[in-house]
């Protein structure tokens, strides 16, 4: 991790309101115009640190297109049988952590909290975002993002993205 | 929710500072300090996630002017007999919604902990804000600020605004 | 604590920057890189809220100089025996609340996560940094950084520094 990085105040804002998009979204269930924050050609994962450190393909969500993740934003919406909960995502600032060409690389700390019909708000889950993020024409989109959890004790199941 | 927006990184600095300041003296308790950082004709609001999103008045809290909010400052310091706790707020970066003149519209996630004396920490309150600044000649201000909380379940009771 | 200072946005970007990186240099348990973030000179000080509101010295880690933190890296690192945990820090934005010539004054407030192997994660510690930020020839550095924390009921034990 590196403070030598330099985008534009502008172009922090551009990440920084992006990451907040994919919070707001992602709590308010609106699953659909979230996966169009991604790029069509993209990697979304979700994989416990253990997994990630030692370089273990195994991961608790995976989708490899904007495609898995609209056909997720299905299964979540109509199709899987759950108890209902919401989502509601705390993410700490981007630290950019290097810049290639159009691609900017940053990780930000994240904690989601559940909170159940009737029931108490529990922080069910916290970890960090490694992202890539590149320019397209319609706007800056996330091309990989990687949810690297440090909660390993999943309580009931992860039904929505994080 | 739309990141076509564009205020210039200073305006974004600006936004981010008075919500930092809001949370930053509710937490010390500065309740008089913390009622100048909102307009004069001004709402405050306090209500269940369940109610705003079907559009039902009912609100756990409403100040419908500085004076109520000072008003407010005033019990929670002065009358109200309570068992003391210290409020800590997070507040994530402010996603901007919507530029009308001078009227900004924004929306920033918030996760409340609250801690009692000789007791642990707990998250008691999470969900967002639902903004509308105004710039003023003292500068920019809150004209509404709706707190939205997914915790449905209230522990205890809430004596100060969040 | 006053709104009426101005940095410039890209001074915002670095502090913001350079206060993310010590959160996830933390997180990520690289202690001496993390050291490297303060001054030479500098104080890092780990104290209950009710110490600090009343000026008492009392604290529960007090480093007088970076050295002091090297020597704490290498102490949590290689000769304490603990059960470990992973630290998860969700920071807030800087807010800005001095500044004077090449000394930027500002307050944070955080919440520290703890997860336990096999355990669930708990929100261990929240409270506020309050620092005291220079801007060397090797970049903007802590010279101070005071943890003022509000959970005065400390579960097991720190090990780590926050």
């Amino acid at each position: 991790m590196s403070a030598g990085v330099t985008l534009s105040p502008a172009e922090h804002v551009a990440l920084t309101q992006l990451c907040a998009q994919a919070a707001h979204l992602a709590d308010a269930g609106q699953w659909i115009k979230r996966a169009e924050l991604f790029a069509q050609d993209c990697l979304y994962l979700l994989q416990p640190r253990e997994n990630f450190d030692r370089g273990f393909p195994l991961a608790t969500m995976r989708f490899e297109s904007r495609g898995m993740l609209l056909d997720r934003a299905y299964a979540v919406t109509e199709t899987i049988f759950h108890e209902p909960y919401y989502q509601r995502h705390m993410v700490g600032a981007p630290l950019v952590t290097a810049v290639q060409d159009v691609r900017i690389h940053c990780e930000a700390n994240y904690a989601a909290f559940r909170t159940k019909l009737s029931q108490e708000t529990t922080g069910f889950n916290v970890g960090r975002y490694v992202d890539e993020l590149v320019l397209t024409s319609q706007g800056l989109k996330f091309a990989v993002r990687r949810v690297i959890y440090d909660s390993e004790m999943i309580l009931d199941s992860i039904i929505h993205p994080i």
